[in-house]
């Protein structure tokens, strides 16, 4: 099979970084452009980059020149991995230029005519897509993953959500300062220390949480209702978001149901995408877990791992849910988007309606 | 005047060195007599302490000899550092001897009789004391102060009881290792970790707020009436506990109101009790504080740092508590219980009722 | 081909979890027999191991039974991960009955007889484990790999010294604590912290190097002629040992010779031993590697990593080595021996002299 | 007395932050101004400054309005914590403009005419200052303290040197963030790492101690002649260097000499310097001290304290040396060095030779 040439906007940092590593030998997309900031443009990719993850760099990526962030040069399928503001300014750039973008931004993510999607949660709201101005103008559209806080919460709540119905949820995060990419959070901050504060993330978890949860009718999604409150800190961690979870929920469910819930919760069983892990939730029934260095790499770095279900006092269930932020929480996720959007046949090049 | 002589038992551990830390230079106690365990007895306190403060262990304290831990040799004033299995079978012999015993344990804190006291928050619990049957037949007594997570919360949560009412509380806890003792947390457990378990946490911290919250009717505490549900983590900070709280209340406030509650929070102020600080709850407006490593030791670590307050989209109010563990949570209690008591002459040699 | 039957000793520290991790699937090696202390034998090893790895224990070892520390039951290869007390009293009754011990304590790496081997070093060696009374009276006998903190130094050293000849070596160790074992490091001693001491580890580092790049004549070992002085301390850091060296050569070297040797360095190419890596040696040219978060796991873990080759002031040339103190620095290092033992025919049924 | 008014150029960052702490209550100094960088320039300390010490800003402080950095409206003593190369350009307009500039910065350490001083080392080097073309022409004149890592080794080799003589120095150090200044090292590179490279400290650890223990002749410094060798790494420590270090002598040396050595280093005692510590040299006999999360603040953070000195296997002794690199090792040194200066009537307005 020919594989889809794909590339990359904002490729040096973090989750550039990521993306690189989960596409080397990607079985159905291949790297063929890579672009970042002006001061990067020009140089030799392994010039320009700080390359932070524990793999080596693949020297065939190293050798390639990194490109201006300009759709003209650019192939029809892109990940992005760009901060918030820059995003917001050349996404649509490339959307309008009949380029399938997927984004890991927070730029469009609420956007109504956006899908912000999960595979396993609510890949049923892709179809939004269709909806977009740069779809009916050029082929090109937007979809978007969460917020690296929200992705790990969002998967553990889907199923409990379908069996039970969720009224109420309560999260107090700990993460990773990969989240905050790099240099990001300065090390005298955050040694031997707690943050108990990240921009606009409580904000985000809330309300990207219920859009995630909630049903697309008439052409817009109807977010789910509940009521959340997201407590966001900052914790001396490399990966791995770590969260407190209390839930209330709509119908009474014993333990055995929800870990049931859990451990059936399989809705990508079968389409074979690449990047999907086996079991998207994994229960650890040992007291004193998930922990971020031994489990954030759970499914390949792509499962939300819970532990710790224990009765609330206050509502009715609790329990600890981890993911990793840079994998599930972002270049992981936008590549499980992607490996979905090819199966439905939207990253074909598209042809504009007439 | 005369400083009333005061021993220690656990006084080789980490809050045992707390004690020894703050007691140096106390204007009222003076350290006579030291206990440990039978392996540390009859050596020397320098020999057999590991001490692991960051200031030197005073000179004269390490050249005193580790008594047995009997109350034949002890003084009639008690600081107890000890585990909680070995609380239960030592402090009642103290008690029983006649000693006014100022636990720190958690092993007798739920009792009825025991008073269990925060004396900014609930010093009118203490007559309790007189109603155990040490205290009737030998003029001994218990008294006992919260778990290192509980005592910034109910802190925090005291004037905004007293003003407004409270109706549900959520908590969930970022903790310091030294909150375990020595050795306590292994490194490999915690170094760029979290880990989300201690056992018993969130029950002692769930029913001793309730109790510190209640009122003392009929000779028996009754205990708030509010849910309360914790989770505790462990995070790799030295020292400083951080929580992420959600309030309910029984009365509207406004941010006003509640920063007023928090100023106003003076009930000792005139007693001049040398541990307890002139301001016990600090509000720090900026966004991302309190932060154990840069505020833990406000009022000399007796403080309880509060930030972060912003409506809740699910209860009322959430905001952000620290206070230092093994300070305002353990010694620096336990101290400031002794004085409160000394003011009350309870610490005065007790007559046996007839 | 069929796979030899292995035991592994010590089986739930540290360095038996990397045995098991790195033997799962091993083409040469299957684990059958899994010991440990007194407490955890009879147990399911899944019940007695505390897992601190970031892979999860395989199902069917921790299904497995924990047998007694007896050679009775035992197969006739054993891996050998015990304390260095346990091992000086087990290691030799095992050799007794038989068995290959191929052992990662210190207990008996120093003695005359016994072989103390890194298979890229001094594999040339091993010959030595002929003279043992243990090998004469039932076949069995000792072999060891070095401390954790002498493997990366010896191994950057080694095509030095065959080219140029080494005079004089100082090592300044910043050591991680998984080199402790567990519960080893309390998280008290070592966050925000280094400790300049780590008990016996400068003798050993120091008389290891030179028994290692010393040469076998007459039945034993002749150390090399050389001048070293280790400094050894702990750091905040999971796993891998970062060294600074500065050395003293017989010959002038440049830095295109030095780097030649250490690339050119390949002595088991050819041999298709499992856990060789590809390149012994790996060259980072950037200013500020290797670091033990970035480049531990190089050739599977079992790499020596230098970096930062300088002329030095006061000898000739400096620079830092990194190697994972798990992998390359205990369990991986055992495991290579008994690969390149494997291949010298000296894991079959061993014939007792008559 | 009147106390001295001063000035404080790059108030804002870490090390100014220690000069406002350190001055707070001096007896001799009182901070009248404060300058930063053009975007701080007019604005009120407090809102400019990430305040980053565990101690409050001081209030007074934070209502002061931040200055340009221009000598015109400022006192005539600066204390100057400006990174290098601003430090290039502006710390020689103060003291061409009449002031005496008293500087943390590495711009003019080792030009000829500029004293680099620790008190207790060499401050028979400060005559040096009057060579100054800007002494003769304004009065002003420039004096620096040494870097951060050069500070503590120096303190510990001064009595050696005095009495043995020295030959040799090997160093290899472990630093801490702080250091670096805020924002400073990233937390994604130091996090469970150790970084062996920070840019030019080996040549200035290297050509500063040299200096330091040189003598004064003929109006210029002779270095001492010995060879030293140093290698430099970061470590996860917030405050607080930590060295290892291996010497050769001139003289022969028994242990119980050097520690005489190190205990009757007193070269300020009766001069009664504010800052200066009473113990410059304080040697801890553990095992395993110093350590920076225990020791650093001995002295109040002045005090270089060593410990683990035993013979060297390639030289003579070895030793580890700690000491606070935000205090001894930048603010605090600047800070005893003025107040020497003041001893010595350098400090008086100065009269402009005719």
């Amino acid at each position: 099979m020919q594989r889809h040439q794909i590339g990359i906007l904002g490729a040096t940092g973090m989750v550039g970084q990521r993306f690189i590593q989960l596409l080397e030998q990607h079985p159905w997309f291949e790297v063929v452009w890579l672009a970042a900031s002006d001061k990067s443009s020009g140089k030799r990719y392994g010039d320009a980059v700080k390359w932070k993850l524990d793999t080596p760099l693949p020297a065939h990526i190293a050798q390639m020149q990194i490109s201006p962030a300009t759709p003209e040069s650019a192939p029809k399928i892109i990940f992005a991995a760009l901060d918030s503001d820059i995003a917001r300014e050349l996404e649509p750039k490339f959307a309008a230029a009949g380029c399938a973008v997927i984004s890991n931004s927070s730029a469009f993510r609420m956007q109504q005519d956006v899908p912000l999607v999960i595979p396993e949660v609510n890949g049923d709201h892709l179809p939004l897509l269709e909806k977009q101005t740069w779809r009916k103008q050029s082929g090109g559209y937007l979809v978007t993953n969460p917020n690296c806080s929200a992705i790990g919460l969002v998967l553990a709540l889907k199923p409990l959500e379908e069996r039970f119905g969720l009224d109420a949820i309560f999260v107090s995060t700990m993460q990773a300062v990969s989240g905050a990419g790099y240099p990001g959070v300065p090390s005298l901050d955050i040694l031997g220390n707690v943050v108990p504060y990240i921009k606009s993330e409580e904000e985000k978890m809330q309300e990207e949480t219920l859009k995630l949860l909630g049903s697309l009718k008439d052409d817009r999604v109807q977010p789910l209702e509940a009521k959340i409150s997201a407590h966001c800190n900052r914790v001396p961690v490399e990966d791995g978001h770590t969260e407190s979870v209390s839930i209330k929920l709509r119908k009474p469910a014993t333990r055995e149901q929800i870990l049931a819930a859990w451990q059936e919760f399989r809705p990508l069983a079968g389409q074979n995408l690449p990047t999907a892990p086996a079991q998207p939730i994994e229960f650890i029934p040992a007291d004193d877990r998930p922990q971020p260095r031994l489990d954030r790499m759970r499914g390949h770095g792509m499962a939300a791992v819970v532990g710790r279900l224990r009765p609330c006092t206050l509502f009715d269930w609790k329990f600890t849910v981890l993911s990793h932020n840079t994998i599930r929480g972002a270049a992981g996720a936008a590549l499980l988007n992607a490996e979905l959007l090819a199966t439905l046949g939207k990253l074909e090049p598209a042809a504009v309606p007439a």
